[in-house]
């Protein structure tokens, strides 16, 4: 049953936000009681607690899965770049702003996760990146992989990128295309020419 | 003698911060008495407040002046970095965070000058490089401008880079090169690493 909770609360909160949803929706939904979401949960906020525990866990696993035979890092940061739109397309941009004002110990996890996973797998990403001669040698790794985690964040900024003027997933690709290209050797931008050829992202990606 | 005592504070703001200069350092560095500034101001932060509003003006200026005969903008951003880095070489790492978390008030003129001035001449400089044949012309010029506002932001964040990790000049100088670098078309290159060729910025710019 808990399972169940957490499954359609998630589902609802994805959609309409975390503020506009109660504990009455979800049990209506499930075709239970309150008192028995209340048996499992002290409140909403637990709920939505152990939705994002649960919810930054399955995509990390998704992402080390995605990356498991891509060796190339030109390669794995516009599949995360995938991954990250279909998980934008899902979410009301309700959720963020709600979590951000409202629940301060939930943004915590997505903090937390931001500061230990996503760094570390920039991090890398970069380091593999100058290795294989596709990112230029003289970057600076941890500037560059902290100014990515702080772009990703910004992405979710309301106030920076207002919801009714701008798409999640223009500004996902729109920085993401960005960031390699300010690190790509020539090496790299023949890579990622290839990959963008291979039809992943119909843009215009030079203009001669 | 108002013009006096604010450039002796800015003098004092710039190399100390803000919270450890008193009304009393800036009286005895000009041998005056308290009580003649209090004539002119009537505390501490409304000398910070006229201050920066000094200073936003004059880098302006500065700005426009400098870029006055620059026609390609490639060069024009790469000239921006030589003037924010000339500046940050002058500030101490103190004055900001001092400014973000006790005065208010002076952040807003900060915040202002970067919203209406910095958010338009960086739009600028970015159609003026798609129209070149500079910049790629699949970007989107609001959100690259809308990025490059937050990341001089970023800079002086302390949180996300802890001064005494990073050097200000250092952050500055990867940032703005990763940002042209991330817009640039093979035309952009090539007029990019003429401009590095001539010695501006002695940094390895191809690893190939």
């Amino acid at each position: 049953m808990k399972e169940r909770i957490l499954d359609e609360a998630e589902r609802l909160f994805w959609k309409y936000g975390v503020r506009s949803v109660t504990m009455e929706d979800i049990a209506r939904k499930l075709g239970i009681s309150k008192k028995t979401i209340y048996q499992h949960f002290s409140d909403k906020e637990q709920i939505l607690y152990q939705v994002i525990e649960g919810k930054t866990g399955r995509d990390q696993f998704a992402m080390e899965c995605m990356v498991v035979g891509i060796t190339n890092p030109v390669e794995e940061l516009l599949s995360v770049l995938s991954l990250m739109q279909k998980n934008a397309d899902q979410i009301s941009p309700n959720l963020l702003i709600d979590i951000k004002r409202y629940y301060p110990q939930a943004f915590a996890i997505f903090r937390q996760y931001k500061e230990e996973q996503i760094m570390r797998s920039i991090l890398e990403n970069i380091q593999k990146g100058i290795s294989q001669g596709l990112y230029r040698a003289d970057i600076n790794p941890t500037i560059l992989a902290r100014l990515r985690v702080e772009q990703i964040e910004l992405a979710f900024d309301n106030d920076i990128f207002p919801t009714d003027q701008y798409s999640m997933h223009d500004i996902q690709s729109e920085l993401t295309h960005h960031f390699v290209r300010g690190m790509l050797t020539e090496k790299g931008f023949t890579i990622y020419n290839q990959f963008l050829n291979r039809g992943v992202q119909p843009i215009i990606y030079e203009n001669k």
